[in-house]
């Protein structure tokens, strides 16, 4: 571990185990990628899957963000959910009970066609599990538009906040209501597509969809 | 304008108007912001808080990614919305319909208590309104021990995808469901913190949040 992913801050709410790293990672499905040009540092959202301590992310061959990546630059990945706003009875000591994961790393290019195509099916499957096996895959033509990162995850730090409110001992007796108030990120109603035929109906996997 | 926040891809989902980016800030809540130490980026998540072009971040004085940016260094917010996944037939057109901001700027401390303590009350309206005026305001040793930024948004350019898939012609004749699975963040059910007196009720505020 070097002094890039050394938790300075509240490091009760660190972690560097793997297990931990990766069920977040699991749970999300939009990360935040960090990277300079020309000493400018860019913050870009993106879809990604993960591999073991691999992350694939995928955009168009003409991305800049993929370009960048790919000449091998110290790249920064954040994943973070948010599970609650903490409620407390002063400033100071609100906050939001959240998981995030930074990684530190870099990226490459997958070049041969076929690890092309089965990162592109573990981005699909991170996103909406099940889907891959009834879609169109790429063809040849799709493969060649597209460009598709391995980001190698070479440090990782884990950082969580959970529980109620902890407030200074005199505020607990302000008159003012605290606690947590629960945050999801949850789908609605799916919407068909307005050329689908009526016959074709929602599958399970929509139906069931959850990130957690 | 300058090169860093050129609309590059997809120029028809981007936007420089400032009140399709006002929006897209003001509804979010959770920033990830973007800098470099020694030439390796960082990504943190962070709460925020808005004035006008202005944003405000708040930490601990100590936090590494407040006294890297009060050293004036270019900084980069982005601040993402998910809105729907979009099921379209084939994996190249599969998609997320979302609203984000791309913000470049520099960022410095706040050295005034007062506008320290304002700044404060932006980010915590930002987060819950109407709350601020409940709770205990920051005392003197808060504000010492809490760190401020004030994030100037130099320029900034929104990207919007919306809509139902757009698929490939031929692919529309495929046998598989196709359309939109909204995703919302949103509130469940307010959980008192277990030291609360039960004669105490969950404010309406709390009780009707949304974000959008």
């Amino acid at each position: 571990m070097s002094e890039r992913s050394e938790l300075r801050r509240y490091p009760n709410r660190g972690s560097h185990d793997p297990e931990v790293i990766h069920k977040i990672l699991d749970e999300g499905f939009l990360a935040h990628v960090g990277f300079n040009v020309n000493g400018q540092p860019f913050v870009i959202p993106t879809l990604y899957g993960r591999a073991g301590d691999r992350l694939f992310l995928h955009g168009s061959a003409a991305s800049r963000m993929l370009k960048e990546l790919d000449r091998g630059l110290p790249a920064c990945v954040n994943v973070a959910i948010v599970d609650a706003l903490v409620l407390a009875r002063s400033g100071f000591h609100s906050s939001i009970n959240y998981r995030s994961v930074v990684a530190f790393g870099t990226a490459k290019k997958i070049r041969n066609d076929e690890d092309k195509a089965a990162a592109l099916k573990t981005i699909s499957e991170h996103v909406m599990p099940s889907r891959w096996r009834e879609i169109r895959g790429p063809s040849e033509k799709e493969l060649k538009a597209t460009a598709v990162l391995e980001f190698a995850i070479e440090e990782a730090s884990a950082k969580i906040r959970s529980g109620p409110p902890l407030d200074d001992e005199p505020d607990y007796e302000l008159p003012v209501w605290a606690g947590l108030l629960p945050m999801k990120f949850s789908p609605g109603e799916p919407v068909a597509d307005p050329r689908l035929p009526a016959a074709i109906e929602v599958p399970e996997y929509v139906q069931r969809y959850r990130r957690s």
